[in-house]
């Protein structure tokens, strides 16, 4: 039960409405072809992203990097912006979702043929909106408590097989570092690059503090450039902590005063043990006064930014 | 034009029938969930088959491979081997196909919560098959003549990120692959194992003469083992030709006197040139007297079988 988002069980699909090629349809009738080739080779990209109040957070960060995804697919949608923009504010509208967690994908659709894609790109867009809880100054963390955290044997796709800056649904690396971790109890993954420097999560970004720096692995290995690393690194910045992004052994992690990770729908996840070792001794899983410090700014980033609940 | 599967789009897909978890429905009605797993992260197992005279082609070793697959990515199916092949020969017949082109995968289906894989599956099962002039003696053959192969800067998957013989719905290495190869007119990608020695084309096993050896890298690379592949390699011995599998540079292969490439559709193809250079410096494309003989021993290798048509 180490996913949150396994909550979301509980919370009834039936009725839900999720919106696939320009229209909304019940969860149940939501499908793709067989021969779409997001099935067929998960030749798709995608955003994860966090509704607060009705409002996206930082959509304009997610249809950046979606943008690049694409870009680095020769995916070629035709879709603006504000189109996606605009069927992602429906499919919450519609379920009645002010705080939310939403998947956006664009797979490239039907195609003649079988590997080569065409140019012409007929896309399939699905939107997957479901409720989750709101983080936000005062609300509970959406995640199930600090994070035991293992390495893996499995390691992270070289940025020269398959850029990690590209969010696609080539997931089986993930899912592999998942399943190797089931037996250890641990619910997160900690992948380390084809050199053996600390890479990211399976799901998520890696910080870790050491005396007074945040240190996380540099965007220059295969890592997911994610949208609440750059709002942590902006936040942690605008209060003078200093920042290095860098190539870092296990053991700097295994060492480190704090850790945490973060990803849009756990934001700042502290972690309470790293390979079966607790973080910093205590073994309480307490977090770490940065940690403590930065999930506050975190949120309060949030309530600044007018995703006030208001719409609720 | 360089994939002969898109000469699939001529033959009329509007009757068609494909197998979608355990019934035969209009090709148009095919549809899997947009929360399968197989959609949303390629978390699927896969075989492509060919049917000569309405009988799958080494069906026990793709059945094997499929099996080692599943057991890779953790999905416990619990369809036995003969229901999947009778859901196969079940979707031939519906078409009323004899010569065919067929794909069977398998997802790990819908499951509760995000990324990690529940162990209880409800597996998606899915059977496409298509009309494919058959190979055989005396046949032409299913592929657009020999090939232009060309190396990539895109790199094979690491076999520690995710396992090369694993045959999964992730495989956006090989569409990169080949988006790179798209400006080059060449017709197959041929990339490199992370150390720089050559391992497979994007949808093919590679094998190449030097003096009188036939030479093909090793299955310690990240090499899908594949059922072709092991065929010809049977098929040399049988002959008495040196085989030879091991590790090898690019200009191993820019120099050899042949190069070919196998798959299921495509049997055995020559090729005609490696990174523009015309193989063996006849320039004519014309496949090699080793090539010629295994592509012989391999057409006859179906007739012995009893693949003799007669269903037809």
């Amino acid at each position: 039960m180490s996913d949150p988002t396994e909550r979301f069980e509980a919370s009834g699909d039936a009725d839900r409405l999720y919106h696939v090629d320009g229209d909304l349809v019940p969860a149940a009738e939501a499908t793709v072809s067989v021969e779409d080739r997001g099935f067929a080779y998960g030749d798709a990209a995608f955003e994860t992203m966090r509704a607060y109040g009705g409002d996206l957070f930082r959509w304009d960060a997610h249809a950046d990097r979606l943008a690049d995804t694409c870009e680095t697919l020769a995916l070629d949608h035709g879709i603006d912006d504000a189109e996606l923009k605009r069927r992602v504010d429906e499919t919450l509208a519609a379920n009645d979702l002010a705080d939310a967690y939403v998947k956006l994908s664009i797979s490239r659709g039907v195609q003649p043929g079988t590997l080569d894609p065409n140019p012409e790109v007929d896309p399939t867009v699905v939107v997957i909106a479901k409720p989750l809880a709101r983080g936000g100054v005062g609300s509970d963390p959406v995640h199930d408590g600090p994070a035991a955290l293992q390495t893996t044997k499995t390691r992270k796709v070289a940025d020269r097989a398959i850029p990690a800056a590209a969010k696609t649904h080539n997931y089986l690396n993930g899912i592999l570092a998942r399943l190797e971790i089931r037996v250890t109890g641990a619910d997160e993954a900690l992948l380390l690059d084809p050199d053996g420097h600390v890479a990211e999560g399976a799901t998520s970004n890696l910080f870790f503090v050491d005396g007074t720096a945040l240190k996380t692995p540099s965007l220059d290995g295969p890592i997911l450039p994610g949208v609440t690393r750059a709002t942590v690194i902006d936040l942690a910045e605008s209060e003078g902590i200093p920042v290095e992004e860098g190539t870092y052994a296990p053991d700097a992690v295994r060492e480190a005063d704090e850790v945490f990770l973060t990803n849009s729908t756990w934001e700042v996840r502290p972690v309470a043990t790293v390979d079966g070792i607790a973080v910093d001794g205590d073994g309480e899983g307490v977090a770490g006064p940065l940690t403590t410090l930065l999930s506050r700014l975190f949120d309060r980033r949030i309530e600044e930014a007018g995703y006030d609940g208001e719409r609720l």
